[in-house]
């Protein structure tokens, strides 16, 4: 839902990416490699997002390049992506519904199928033998084998009796968001239309689904903490969250944060936050406001707000370095041009940066000694030291977005 | 120096390595492949120590296969690993100051030196430019380009003027003990015959020392927190451990827990525990008790011990599942043929395995799902559902200790 919040600024940048490889899109699916192919070990790779032309840049962060460029993945807004675990594939989802394994070791599409007709995001089973996708037509979530992208379960959501019935006389279901992996080979995920969380259990041969319902009104995104334990849901029809600790599900969903929405809004809400932005370091949450130029601070013992900072706009992602010591926030339109760095000790903002017009996402490398950002309307991708702030480099892309390491595939909930 | 206090029990274990690669020795540097050599994303590998036949095994974690064996690296009792941020070296640091970096796409040894007479563990730097070896003869930190493995720094430990000179006339120097990376580019260790605990801060072109004099008695490990905040050195001549909160330098080093040690042994000690065995979950630090059958439970905010759990001998590496719910502990000879695991929610004994004699060392896959053990006298390494506890394939392999995958190469600290 976030994304009909968007105002949209599209860009056609022009496609300047020196010393990038060609689109490599051969017929060759066998698992050896030309001789002179050069070695590739993939723990310092990534994926970019260049979501106006429906390509990916594939990069490398240790040279800081990018590597080649994938064309025909459909529509990438709001597009996102996961990693097999042995980090050789990008399965790529599609706002279109399309999801593309990405092969980076051979820089071409492994396999792309069409698995639906609007989509909103995946996730990747601990073990990585699954991949699902939220739908929001026909609402609902798709499970595939990982390797060949077969169906394996079709997951329909709860039927909406009281709405009008689609087109072809089914009746609708409610749309699917939040979707993220849990330990134990788990898929959790929030119906928006029928105020629900459910749990997706594939630990077995045939899955179990746990349904949590009344959980609050139109969840519209969802998070989970970076050890999997709690599934925390944002509300778009009423104020305040639904969390719920799956070392407790027998607890049901609890509301948490009762103030948290748009009901104290001073401004217009030019983007719903990014809840995955949450950043969590020791016992805080740093949290953006809902149409306020604030970023919250949530006591993760208690769930309640100890204190807020004030930052330049409204904050889309709230993100923490890996070393947890600061935390990264970047901006709603029209001051999307801006970046502003909190220290966790002091809580307080400590540095603001020009980085350019529309930073639409950061990335930290897996230790945390520089951080990527998409700057959109600037066609680049820039790259800073987090120590120092410096501006190391940039690389060109065509209205890049979201930016994916590779390290990704080893975290719970990414 | 815990080395010191082994039982050993060396078993040439028959080396009986099905569908295991030959060892590569080419003299082929070139940075391209052969034709038909099979493709390898490195995020599912891992490196295991053959202790006792100075060899290692290049694993796969998804397949569950050995790939290939490399011989020719020494000492390896008491060997450790850390990987290039890209996960294509393997770094090992040998007993006998042997630093062997290993190419893991190749199968074979990329570089070789002998650094030292007789080392104790290494690091390597936040940007991956640089490894750095803890020596006890000569005393010091040797750092070096991770590329070439020329020598950067040599960083001398203090001089001890009051005992006996070396052989060769020169003054002895404290042995080093206790390295790891810190975030910005430092390394943090500690020196064993001067009480010390030093910085080096590597992030501008010439490094700073920074020193902690009079830190306790005889620091002989350390570890450092996940998010490379906390700082903790073992004490060998007194009870109590150092606490270096590196976000806080100005304050210096803290003693805490200060009953911990041997002063309330009632058993022999037989093998001192691995600091780096702390596993750390939410508020609580889970940690082996010296001499005695119990984990202790401390609270990291005050550092104080709230809790004890007692357990089936003398633990040795007490290791927190990826998600935080589940801590499993192996045990000191003689009773090394157990392991134990505690639920973090109720903070209690939940099941006890026997894999076999000698279980060394154990490594989770990334996210968790499965647990390898390295069973030494056995030869053979173990893999289990950390779920179901099902023992789901082995490996052999010649006397097994240290199991290292490459998602450490992400990790702050590993």
């Amino acid at each position: 839902m976030t994304n009909n919040l968007i105002r949209k600024a599209i860009v056609i940048a022009a496609l300047t990416l020196s010393g990038c490889g060609a689109v490599i899109n051969t017929a060759d699916d066998s698992n050896t490699v030309k001789a002179d192919t050069p070695l590739r070990a993939t723990g310092d790779m990534g994926v970019v997002i260049e979501r106006a032309t429906g390509q990916v840049l594939i990069v490398n962060h240790t040279n800081q390049q990018a590597l080649a460029q994938i064309s025909g993945l459909g529509d990438l807004s709001h597009a996102s992506i996961v990693y097999s675990r042995d980090q050789r594939y990008a399965y790529v989802f599609g706002r279109d519904g399309g999801l593309t394994k990405i092969d980076i070791l051979k820089d071409k599409i492994a396999k792309r199928i069409m698995q639906s007709g609007n989509s909103i995001g995946g996730a990747i089973s601990q073990d990585g033998k699954l991949v699902a996708v939220s739908n929001y037509t026909p609402g609902g979530v798709k499970v595939f084998d990982a390797e060949t992208l077969e169906l394996v379960a079709d997951i329909k959501a709860s039927e909406l009796l009281c709405k009008p019935k689609n087109k072809d006389g089914s009746t609708k279901r409610s749309k699917v968001v939040g979707l993220v992996d849990a330990p134990n080979h788990r898929f959790v995920f929030s119906l928006f239309d029928s105020d629900e969380i459910w749990i997706a259990d594939f630990s077995k041969p045939k899955y179990q689904l746990t349904k949590f319902t009344d959980i609050g009104r139109a969840p519209y995104d969802a998070l989970i903490s970076p050890d999997g334990r709690y599934y925390i849901a944002g509300l778009f029809g009423e104020d305040g969250m639904a969390l719920l600790d799956l070392w407790n599900v027998d607890q049901g969903v609890k509301r948490i944060l009762k103030d948290y929405g748009k009901g104290s809004k001073k401004l217009p809400v030019y983007k719903m936050p990014h809840l995955e932005g949450w950043a969590m370091a020791g016992d805080f949450a740093y949290v953006p406001a809902v149409g306020l130029h604030k970023v919250l601070i949530i006591n993760t013992k208690t769930w309640q707000q100890v204190g807020a900072i004030d930052v330049h706009g409204q904050p889309v992602f709230v993100m923490v370095q890996p070393d947890n010591r600061q935390v990264w926030v970047n901006f709603a339109f029209p001051r999307n041009d801006t970046v502003q760095i909190i220290d966790t000790m002091s809580q307080s903002l400590i540095q603001t940066l020009k980085p350019g017009k529309g930073v639409l996402h950061m990335e930290f490398t897996p230790r945390g000694e520089h951080v990527w950002m998409s700057v959109r309307d600037d066609g680049k991708i820039q790259i800073y030291d987090t120590q120092t702030k410096e501006l190391l480099n940039e690389i060109d892309a065509a209205s890049p977005s979201g930016i994916f390491f590779t390290n990704r595939a080893h975290q719970i909930g990414l």
